[in-house]
């Protein structure tokens, strides 16, 4: 059986890429990795999520725990079975969305009670069940339980928020145990705090972790911040071991993090915005609801080989986003997606020839001359 | 260029089994048409739609030609390329959903004024524009425009409605024009009443058509009524003209008229049915909203070989369901599609092998059975 490892392969100034071999298969660095929240990534089917060129999906243990629940999707098989999707699954440890979506929520030393946004009942996380969460779901890459302010926040919060997600690493790493072939993630905190990142750095390599995660970030502290962070952050994790950059992003974001060391990433913003009607191009952002496409013939962009630029102008697109076809979300969710992993081959690949700079002008100079003209 | 045509090549009882040709390729009857009301068939890519096996789609007159209109279609190249898909396309006269969606409609001998459901604005319809709009929109099937009560109605009422259809049927085919490739069908009403329905054939066979439907039907008369026409109105027709019946429907309607004759349907049951979770298999109907599903790791059939069938549980459909995915109706409604097309093939089959009457045996049977007992 493969066990889980990271072979970096080439790598051009900061930027790095590799391959991550799991039993279920390889995953290409840099990666972004769609988000499946409730077993499934809204409006696609596994097989078109793989057609795309995803090596990986995120679920949510937050969502998945509350419905169908884990241990009726371990009774199933497993949520690989449960969602027909055999290759990797990376699991988040159900901390950042308790955060954000529960109600009630009581943080303790020993983990977070909370009740559930979908019918009020009463649950636990704990390092410990968040473990056995990951575990009942069959995760091939399991996040540690951590806490994560929002930011701004004082220095003193986010210091104590990060410590005490360090001592939650520890109990994750033993509770998670020793499972060959899948992964634990440690995730380090900090917020914007160079050296409190350092604190937690040092304290996340002392446990020692498959892999280590840039957690508290993408939280609203904007793009500059962010970048200011990723500036030093990564370097700080180990060289041999995949970085993954949680709830990033924008394309732009992604870019920016790939030239500052990072392989993975996960976003809602493709599928989401593909529900929304705004549409991913390597000409930037267009919003398909917008009356200059009713008419246009064109397809979202002409250089994309996905099914929604093969088969359907603009004015289609316009017609039944407005009339609110699933089409709809079906198509352009696939045309964001499908342009998010143009955009991770297009890195991987200039990477690999030690072109990332020339790569990254040419990216940022067709974005920033905008759309194709309106006819 | 291929003409339309009719072949019958098979009969068994009052079954029929044949292929219409169009230039945009062949229909086999019996055929059931799904409905792509606004250009798409509703959670279906078209190729999804074709792998079901429909070698035709029906599209409604009334919503396109209110968004994005007739006009826009024919300036984009037509229905077909509009909405990407290349086979036949039946298009309905939008006279029977003027009455049940549109407001403040007004009838007169001329045609129909009225006010759209999605914006208020005011419209006319008239065998001649409607004659227009179809043209304008390629339909390679146009169904003349007619007018049609709701069931009960009085007799004097249905006599009078089918006159003014049996005039508009005159002018649509003087509207219609001559059109090589391109069919027009008549429509025949008349109520249950055998008389009116013997008086409307005979003026629909004066005109001369490409082909014949059984209309006024399916609006509330109930499978017993509808039958006790089936049972003399299609050999009121032309044997060597396809037939259909317009808005058809349930699976054991759909048997129980293409055993009085009928070659070709149409219904939203099986696309519709796919959004609200009720499931059309074998065995009958299943709702996969009900609780007994939730950990049954069965598909829905386990002699389907649909996408849904090969590759999910009740279980996960069931979840999805609850979850209000997006994935629910396009798994259910491929599912129900692929149930329906199987039905016709297996018809097919049956009428060409003259074992139509065991068929329908075996169909009966294995639905009053019902579905599988829960685990």
């Amino acid at each position: 059986m493969t066990r889980f490892s990271f072979d970096l392969r080439a790598t051009d100034g900061k930027a790095r890429s590799g391959v991550i071999s799991t039993p279920r298969g390889e995953i290409r660095t840099p990666a972004f990795m769609p988000v499946g929240t409730a077993a499934t990534v809204k409006a696609m089917l596994p097989g078109s999520v793989r057609e795309t060129g995803a090596d990986i999906l995120l679920g949510n243990t937050y969502h998945l725990m509350l419905r169908p629940t884990a241990e009726r999707i371990d009774r199933l098989g497993g949520l690989h079975k449960f969602m027909n999707w055999e290759r990797p699954i990376l699991t988040d440890s159900g901390g950042f969305q308790v955060m954000s979506l529960a109600a009630l929520r009581k943080l303790t030393e020993t983990g977070v009670t909370f009740k559930s946004h979908i019918d009020g009942s009463r649950h636990e996380l704990t390092p410990e069940r968040s473990m056995e969460i990951q575990r009942l779901l069959g995760s091939d890459i399991v996040m540690c339980f951590d806490e994560c302010p929002a930011l701004p926040a004082e220095r003193a919060q986010i210091a104590e928020s990060m410590r005490l997600s360090m001592r939650w690493a520890e109990r994750s790493k033993a509770a998670f145990g020793d499972r060959p072939g899948h992964a634990l993630f440690g995730i380090q905190q900090g917020g914007l705090e160079r050296d409190l990142r350092e604190e937690s750095a040092e304290a996340l390599r002392g446990i020692g972790f498959d892999g280590y995660a840039v957690g508290g970030l993408a939280v609203g502290e904007g793009q500059e911040a962010m970048f200011g962070v990723l500036d030093h952050a990564p370097d700080m994790l180990p060289r041999d071991k995949p970085r993954y950059l949680m709830g990033v992003g924008k394309p732009d974001d992604i870019v920016g993090a790939v030239a500052r060391g990072i392989d993975m990433m996960d976003c809602v913003l493709p599928s989401r915005s593909g529900r929304t009607g705004q549409v991913f191009t390597r000409r930037g952002v267009l919003n398909i609801k917008n009356a200059r496409h009713a008419d246009d013939p064109r397809p979202l962009d002409e250089a994309c080989g996905c099914p929604a630029c093969r088969g359907y102008s603009r004015a289609y697109l316009h017609h039944v986003f407005r009339s609110q076809e699933i089409i709809s979300s079906m198509l352009l969710t696939w045309h964001n997606l499908h342009y998010y992993q143009e955009l991770m081959e297009g890195m991987r690949a200039a990477i690999a020839a030690g072109r990332f700079e020339d790569w990254q002008a040419e990216f940022h100079a067709l974005r920033s001359a905008g759309d194709i003209a309106p006819l």
